[in-house]
């Protein structure tokens, strides 16, 4: 290993106390935000996306017809607008747009279809809002990568245009972990374990099958999606949740772009304060996500 | 299908004649430069490249120290400086470099491994004529697309140093064609077939096993190799071998980008006198090289 930061943060993590219960596990996920602060010129506002709790913020200079819709990561069952703020709101600044942060439902209380009802509820506000679609992008890191995808799908199945584009961080798509990399990989990374995996898993699904799209969308008939940029680290048991899903969208005629990033870790865009790749990783999502936004317009336009 | 000009370059491959032999099937690939002429502003040198035959084209604007060394597609069987001439010169305008293609040896009379010590011949060509690694990038198609992943493997293995990058279109990496889109896709993929993989396979490998690493760099340890940029069609029956590539390449901690092209087909970017999105094609592989190559000269200068 060559990244000094990554080595840094590796031992900030393995640093860290074990939780006694999920409701401290979360507790300390949302004050990782005092670590990672928000940066002082970010105006925040708490809103009611149709009825979804949800959290807008703005960067001088962001375009105020353009958003970012975000929904976080932490397995469906941990995570908030306020854990994932500073990496929400710098995604935002990177894109020149506003973004939403959706306050999703979470499990075991709420299990899935909650998180994927939520996301479209918070869609169709933006939607009720005045924004076009080629000005929404969906983003989201590890399940919130998975609930982006199960976005794109549920917006498609209700009918409702796709948006510009789509940015998935370390998704997690296969609730089942059937990939190879689950075990490979196993000894380089410091976050997620099958056994991990498995707990958020049954808490989310409920009486759910694991292999229902909106829930694992590496079962889902990936057509009609908006274009996709996947991020995902060298480093990850999820390497192959990213691989399987820049497959099969890819073979369905979704605009597929996959990176492979060495030696970096799971969601590694949330440490981008201590991080200069994960700033790179910021600046290059945010920058398809500007692009895929002028090239929506454009159409229009042709 | 939504793409029009797609639609029509698939009629002018399903009128193209069945070719009798080898020999006319070489000679027509050969021709084709008569329907994709070459630009008139680029200026043409034929070379001997440490014993191999290659052609050295230039661009105005070219940085004469910049090169981009190229390795055309053909399954190891046909093709040829003159085939790929219109493309080949077309990616060194999108990358501001050099281009240095190479007519290594075909088989059958010429079998594995006598491609890959081509190719290295004329890298050591390059570096022997004073070009910086960093200012050197390998690119291909096709077959072409697994020898230039098999040259940085020999490279690497030859203990020298890697190119700034390298560039595959639509490669072939599995010469046994175990990869699911060999069936999957086998319908809309015009131009591959399993049956025409095994013909070139055979004609390539001799005596050599199908899952030497060199011949089939699915089989290889990626470890120490040059950034990737990969492009694939989406209606390509070797979708999964770019697919397969990104995983095992990304897991090695190489840099990886994969890009799937929506309704493409194999190695579209030669089609790009009549294809936007080949043309497309190339500027953002030109675009990658360049950065690379920017990259490469910081690290130097750091």
């Amino acid at each position: 290993m060559k990244n000094q930061e990554i080595i840094a943060i590796r031992e900030f993590l393995g640093s860290m106390p074990e939780p006694a219960d999920r409701a401290e596990l979360r507790q300390t996920y949302d004050n990782l935000g005092a670590i990672f602060p928000t940066a002082a010129d970010v105006a925040l506002e708490s809103v009611s996306a149709n009825g979804v709790p949800a959290e807008w913020a703005t960067t001088p200079g962001a375009a105020p017809d353009r958003v970012v819709m975000y929904v976080h990561g932490g397995g469906y069952v941990i995570g908030s607008v306020k854990s994932h703020r500073h990496l929400v709101t710098e995604l935002g600044r990177a894109a020149g747009t506003r973004t939403l942060s959706v306050d999703y439902r979470l499990a075991p209380e709420h299990p899935f279809p909650a998180a994927v009802d939520d996301a479209l509820a918070a869609y169709r506000y933006l939607l009720a809002q005045g924004f076009v679609p080629g000005n929404i992008a969906i983003a989201g890191d590890s399940a919130g990568g998975g609930l982006t995808v199960a976005t794109l799908l549920a917006i498609r199945d209700a009918g409702l245009e796709q948006p510009a584009c789509a940015f998935c961080i370390s998704p997690w798509i296969d609730l089942e972990a059937t990939g190879n990399s689950i075990t490979e990989l196993a000894d380089i990374d410091p976050m997620v374990s099958r056994e991990g995996l498995a707990g958020m898993a049954a808490a989310y699904l409920g009486a759910a099958s694991a292999k229902t799209p909106l829930a694992s969308p590496l079962h889902a008939e990936y057509r009609d999606l908006a274009p996709l940029l996947i991020h995902v680290g060298a480093a990850e048991t999820l390497l192959d949740d990213s691989i399987r899903l820049a497959g099969k969208a890819g073979a369905a005629d979704v605009d597929v772009t996959l990176k492979v990033w060495p030696e970096m870790i799971h969601v590694w865009h949330f440490f981008h304060p201590m991080l200069e790749t994960g700033r790179h990783a910021i600046a290059q999502g945010g920058e398809f996500i500007g692009k895929a936004m002028d090239d929506a317009t454009k159409l229009k336009v042709a």
